[in-house]
C-alpha cells in the first residue's frame, strides 16, 4: 500500500472515486477500465491511473479494475470501516441539517448534540436530545468523541476548539468563519469555510 | 493586474486574505510586512509574495503592503462590489442556515426561496417567503438570477441544475451530493461535497 507521502490534491480526490465506485456497485457493475471510469467521474484515464499508482496500483493491463476491490481498497485508505463518535455543537439550523444527512452509513455515528438555546435544549433530532453545552466535556470524555461538527457562532469558536483539545476530541470539522489555532500534533481540523466557497463562485462570475 | 492564467490553488487563497486584511482594517492596522501577514495567516512570508505577484504585486520594498489597497484590490479580483442576486432551492435546514448566514454584507442579495414541502412554503426566513418550486423559473428570469444555491435532495438535483441553466442561472453552489452535468460556456458550478469533507477527516484520523 501506499508508500511515501500522497499529496494532499489526490486525498482530496479520493472519497469522489469512493463515491463513484459505490454507485459502480450498486449497478452491479464489477470491472471496470480507467478510460470507461474516466468518463464517469471526469478526470482524465492517465490523471486515474497515476493516482490509483499512489496506492500500489490495483489496475491490470488489459482487464482494468475490479470495483469491489478498488472500492474496498480506497475505503481502507480513507479509514472507512471503522466506527467513529462525533457530535455537533451549534444545533441550530446547521447543526440540524448535519444530523439529518446520512453520515452514519459511512461510520459517524452521532452520539451528542450540544446549545446554549434555551429553545433549542431537550429538542430531538434523529433521536438525540439536544443538550446544554456545559455537558459537552464530560459527554465528550465519557463516549470517547473522535469528531466534532463546530456550528457555533464566530464568538464561541476558539473557545469551544480549546475545550475540545483538552478532552481528547481528535478532529474538528470547522463551519465556523474562524480559523481555528489547536496544537497541530493532538487535533485535526478540516475547515468548511462557506464565504470563501462563494467568493470563488464571484471570482468565475466576474468574467463570465 | 492580473496577466496570464493563475492557478486554481491562489485563487482558492484568495477569500482568506480578504478575509483577514479586512480583520486588519477593523483594527485600524493599515500596514503589513509579509512576515507579519505570514504570522497570523499561517501561509509563508515568501508564499505570500508570490501569492500576490500574480496580481501585479502591490507590497513596496521596506514598507510592506497597505492593508487597505491590498484589501480593496483583492476584493475587486474577486469580483466584490457587485451585486449578486441569490435564491435558495431546497428550503429545508440546509436551506435555512445559508439564509441566515451574512452573506448580503458581501454583495449576495437573497431574491427568494423554493421548496416542495407543503410544510414549509409561506414561511418567512429573513423576510423572504419560502415559495413553492414551480415558481422557480419564472422568478428567476424576472429577477435576473446570477446563484442559485442547491440544497435540494440528490434525487431532484439534476433536473433543477437543467431547469436553471435554462433560465440563465449563471452558477450553482451545488450542496447535493451529486456532480452536476451543466454546460462549461453557461454555467460554473462550486461544489460543497460536505461527505468529501468528511472522509478527509477520516484519512488524516486513521494513522493520527
Amino acid at each position: 500500500m501506499a508508500n511515501g507521502k500522497i499529496s494532499m490534491t489526490v486525498i482530496r480526490r479520493l472519497p469522489k472515486y469512493h463515491r463513484y465506485l459505490k454507485d459502480l456497485l450498486e449497478k452491479g457493475i464489477n470491472r471496470i477500465s480507467s478510460k470507461e471510469l474516466s468518463e464517469i467521474i471526469g478526470f482524465t484515464a492517465s490523471q486515474i491511473r497515476q493516482d490509483l499508482n499512489n496506492f500500489g496500483g490495483f489496475g491490470q493491463q488489459g482487464y482494468g479494475y475490479n470495483v469491489e476491490d478498488l472500492y474496498s481498497e480506497i475505503g481502507t485508505i480513507l479509514g472507512l470501516g471503522k466506527p467513529y463518535k462525533t457530535v455537533i455543537i451549534g444545533a441550530g439550523n446547521l447543526g440540524q441539517a448535519l444530523a439529518n444527512y446520512n453520515f452514519e452509513s459511512h461510520g459517524f455515528e452521532l452520539v451528542g448534540m450540544y446549545d446554549v438555546d434555551e429553545a433549542l435544549i431537550g429538542k430531538k433530532i434523529k433521536g438525540i436530545e439536544i443538550k446544554p453545552s456545559d455537558r459537552l466535556v464530560e459527554d465528550c470524555v465519557i463516549h470517547q468523541v473522535d469528531i466534532a461538527y463546530l456550528c457555533t457562532n464566530r464568538e464561541s469558536a476558539q473557545n469551544v476548539a480549546n475545550a475540545l483539545v483538552k478532552c481528547g476530541v481528535r478532529a474538528i470539522w470547522n463551519f465556523t468563519p474562524v480559523d481555528l489555532k489547536v496544537p497541530e500534533e493532538t487535533t485535526i481540523v478540516e475547515d468548511v469555510h462557506l464565504i470563501d466557497s462563494l467568493l470563488t463562485i464571484s471570482y468565475f462570475l466576474k468574467d463570465h
